[in-house]
């Protein structure tokens, strides 16, 4: 048993697993914790997708390594600003974990996609607008509900989007219609290394107080 | 102490509040817990701006109220098909609540909101597309983790995006600079009425496995 503040703190990205499976009563439990997030008008718009088949996981492997190369190349290619080399550091060995998931992504015991209808075909208001955020916001909590009951569970996660780039040869490998944007894929399985709390800012840097620029409450 | 899963489980839109105050540090423990999610990259690029004064509550409730008429106006106008009249009751029940803190958003102990950078103002891509999809990915898990964290603490919370038709309006009375987008608004307090499992499909309805209609793992 995990205390529920610990355990969001202690939820990190995990992107090295170990070959012991993940059990389909397991991914099950996370998936009637991730149903349980909240929706805009309880309109629960997302579905779920889990890959556990080794020829789709490969399948799908390959893809996300092709854009996995675009999105380091970007990455590289704009570097942050950082202020100490203990920063830079950190960001190098991000990096490096990103592109160790990105070769051995079909190690996962699993891969869960997360559906949402696409945006682009959302209703628009009468100046022709689509609210985008709103729809996304009825499905990244409920991918964060997924990773913390793994995290309950002893199992390792990550919410990855670099495959967006390839969204539509995505989307075929999976036979998942045009009219559905794959919002997440997120990889499971049981963590080499360690829960802990991840390197972040500290929360008051960027706290402001009854206006935008007031850093006192 | 409350467990991580049952935590989870037991985190829903809370809407009505009792007058009892929420403490400075409490609010601090929860956006610690936010702070914690993941982002691409680890670009953290979310802000927090906490409302607490009377005065700046009034004015954003207002703005909410505007825009919350708009957005029943909408739901009612297009009502989904209900399969059965607790389905139908479900739904009206869950409208008068959210009309409910329309008409009290100012009683509220504290309303939090998250920033992001406008997607507008995003990088595109080399065909001139912006993906918007994993720039929201990078903020809602941190409007997660801030509810459950709250429901850790006996806080309730929801999740709001109506205001979205105002973004203007709210920007300015909050002296958001336009680069902003608003991209959640958390009404937050001591919840009237209990936590427990909120109304959802069974997660099995709405899971597929190794590819798009495939319903057995």
């Amino acid at each position: 048993m995990i205390d529920l503040y610990e355990g969001i703190l202690t939820t990190r990205a995990i992107r090295r697993y170990t070959d012991e499976p993940v059990t389909v009563e397991e991914i099950r439990k996370c998936l009637r914790a991730a149903q349980q997030a909240p929706s805009g008008g309880n309109s629960q718009p997302w579905q779920y997708l889990v890959i556990t088949d080794p020829d789709v996981k490969r399948k799908v492997a390959e893809i996300y390594r092709r854009s996995y190369r675009r999105w380091e190349t970007a990455q590289l290619a704009s570097l942050p600003e950082f202020r100490t080399d203990a920063d830079r550091e950190a960001f190098m060995r991000s990096l490096r974990s990103s592109r160790y998931l990105a070769e051995h992504l079909d190690e996962a015991a699993a891969l869960v996609a997360f559906l949402v209808p696409d945006v682009d075909l959302a209703p628009s208001d009468a100046d022709g607008r689509v609210d985008i955020g709103p729809i996304y916001a009825s499905v990244y909590p409920a991918v964060q509900n997924f990773c913390l009951a793994a995290r309950a569970l002893g199992i390792g996660t990550v919410l990855t989007t670099v495959y967006w780039s390839e969204m539509d040869q995505l989307r075929r490998v999976l036979d998942v219609p045009e009219r559905y944007v794959i919002a997440a894929l997120v990889p499971m399985g049981r963590p080499r290394g360690a829960f802990g709390v991840a390197p972040r800012r500290p929360a008051e840097t960027v706290t402001h107080w009854n206006r935008f620029g007031n850093r006192e409450p």
